[in-house]
């Protein structure tokens, strides 16, 4: 967690970070600025001092709410460096970074450099600051970086944000599900009650004003139907019509408005009524679920919840990336994954990865799936487990895992041929 | 614009470029790829080739849509090259790429590197292409990159989107305008129909909803008020109610839902009355804006338009970032800039930028403003234009410019005093 920066620092020899980037939304800029809603200005923190926010004159009370000491590139010379440089602005990045580090009592040692931004500036700025900072050795960590070491934990602060998502975002579901209740079928068509068949992109307006009313942002859903279902990214198309009988893949990842932090979750469903083969495959997705929470254990490595569920579905004869490694049907994911400000977080829970252990404050996802797009569905079911205190694996997720959404005045008459 | 691209690397003597990136809002990838939704993949584009989008098998339904060869990083190897390089995935990528190059018929050259990334992870994959494939060099350019000047000017179907983003954009500030104008006034508080008075938080919220409702998200408006409004990024405090008679700078910048085309607007309002140093104020700005579209000239350098408002300004006394360097009152910002996937993009409209041109396809802002926050208040008018195919600068801002929102049953009394 965050209190772990200096001890971070420590282990990787680094005298300095500077989290730089553009106006790209910008994950370890947001987290070390305490979620400071600012487009422009970088952080720099010395080991063991507090860290410094250089932000643009412009961002000077948003940059306030960071919490972190704040000066302005104004007030510590860029425009000065820029007019030396002849308004080359790399060059003029460069000396003052030099200028910032000195000031803060560094005059050489290992830097770190974090942030996001362009490849190119990236690259160039790097090149430059290598060539003419020969006092300090900026370094790049390609894996297991500083930043992610320490957001793999979340600390009390983050893990109430996460579950007030949580909680909205399981409301949201519980609204959709619903109304998809109330909708009046005629064949396999969903009417609204208007008469209007209901689409998907219909289903997912309604989420968005949902989560929206609820201070929450979608951040490209997924409400994937038959085919569609099968490819566990397919985002489903808008125009297509709600269907009864066909597997949807209804998969959830809001974050705080404006960014920030996410829930994660996903649920299939059959409305009205669901085919033997998806109810057969809901079935052996949701013990592969159970057989998933079973094997969590603290300080035990997450591969083995992976290699857990791999046996199950693989002894029950579907193909996996570990029996096939380029197959595009049956088990064609990783267990799971952390979640914060970032979707995609550590830990993973991959067989490819042997070094992730469960650890207390771990934000992350459990979600087993079966994919046959040929077949015409696929299957998700996925919760969100922060690993609480006392060690114990604890859902955040509790909206109900029925595949069946029975429709209210559907008098049981079916089409399940 | 698009059809430039190998002209561009022609001029840069690039014989393929690569977007590559992470899961973060990647411009040039969006842009290279049509908009399709991908959170992984790269593009590689030889000179005179078509662009091959190499996407994660989970995405290829996506990758489809951006109507790019498509093939997965399964069917050309990269799992492979991941086992070879014992799950090091920098190292299987520098391989990965080569082999990729080479099946594109590259097998030596200048390979332009473009995306958007973690920093550290940019700089740690630049050190192992560098040191790995010694038979590219790998280029990073820092200012004036081809993906910049390729977005520099719009093609038509840029132009019709941003169209439509504007149009829907004119039409919710217009809801914001009417729904203020039906507010009672309480003294200097504005409440709604349930007596309760309205904040800025309210106006946000509703803004949001008429946003979402026409396809579109906000990206971080700002509706600032009073002493808020005197600086220039200030995004206004939500809990903060509405006051008659302030300053209320009002920014609104979305673009299409999930990443897209923007259209940026500014209109400052004061609900009810106007204070005369305000409306002063606003008069000088209404006054430079009209210069500054005056002073367009198509093929003229954009710098003489920042120069014409600069001139107007500091004759009447105000301070501005070219008289006064540091100033954090007056003009305390540039003209314009371009708007497109970015909310700031190319041209800028600087005196600091003497090398811009006004050109056929340029999307830009003109937006002048004055800034007192020690006054309480500050004043910035937006319009978003087109550089149409006849070399005439056109606005798609077309809502009123009016500074008073008149109540509607406000008899004219109020306390301008």
């Amino acid at each position: 967690m965050k209190s772990d920066i200096d001890r971070l620092m420590r282990e990787r020899e680094l005298d300095a970070i500077i989290v730089t980037g553009g106006e790209e939304f910008n994950t370890a800029r947001y987290y070390l600025s305490n979620g400071a809603r600012i487009t422009h200005g970088a952080i720099f923190k010395v080991i063991d001092e507090p860290a410094l926010l250089v932000c643009n004159r412009m961002e000077v009370e948003e940059a306030a709410k960071s919490g972190l000491v704040v000066q302005t590139d104004v007030e510590l010379g860029y425009y000065d460096r820029l007019k030396e440089a002849e308004g080359d602005s790399q060059k003029a990045t460069v000396h003052f970074w030099s200028d910032v580090l000195a000031r803060l009592g560094l005059s050489e040692g290992r830097v770190g450099l974090y942030g996001a931004w362009q490849v190119n500036k990236t690259i160039a700025l790097y090149k430059l600051l290598a060539a003419e900072l020969a006092q300090y050795e900026f370094v790049a960590e390609a894996e297991g970086t500083l930043i992610e070491e320490a957001m793999l934990t979340k600390d009390a602060d983050e893990i109430r944000r996460i579950r007030s998502v949580a909680e909205r975002t399981n409301a949201v579901m519980a609204i959709v599900w619903d109304y998809i209740a109330g909708l009046r079928r005629a064949g396999d068509d969903l009417l609204d009650d208007g008469g209007r068949p209901v689409t998907i992109g219909d289903i997912k307006a309604l989420t968005r004003r949902e989560l929206m009313a609820r201070g929450l942002e979608d951040t490209a859903m997924i409400f994937a139907q038959g085919r569609d279902a099968g490819f566990p990214h397919s985002r489903g198309e808008a125009d297509m019509p709600l269907q009864a009988g066909q597997a949807i893949v209804f998969d959830l990842f809001p974050r705080e408005l404006g960014g920030g932090y996410h829930h994660d979750m996903t649920r299939t469903w059959c409305i009205g009524y669901a085919p033997p083969e998806i109810q057969a495959t809901y079935d052996r997705v949701m013990q592969a679920f159970d057989i998933s929470v079973e094997a969590f254990g603290l300080n035990k490595p997450t591969h083995l919840m992976q290699e857990a569920v791999l046996d199950h579905f693989e002894g029950a004869g579907h193909p996996t990336i570990r029996s096939h490694p380029s197959t595009m049907e049956g088990y064609v994911h990783t267990l799971g994954h952390g979640v914060g400000i970032d979707i995609h977080e550590r830990p993973s829970i991959s067989h490819m990865r042997k070094d992730e252990l469960c650890q207390v404050g771990n934000i992350l996802t459990i979600e087993p799936g079966l994919y046959y797009p040929e077949r015409g569905f696929g299957v998700r079911v996925e919760d969100l487990f922060v690993v609480d205190e006392n060690g114990e694996l604890v859902s955040l997720t509790p909206f109900r895992k029925d595949l069946v959404i029975p429709l209210k005045d559907d008098g049981g008459e079916h089409n399940d041929e």
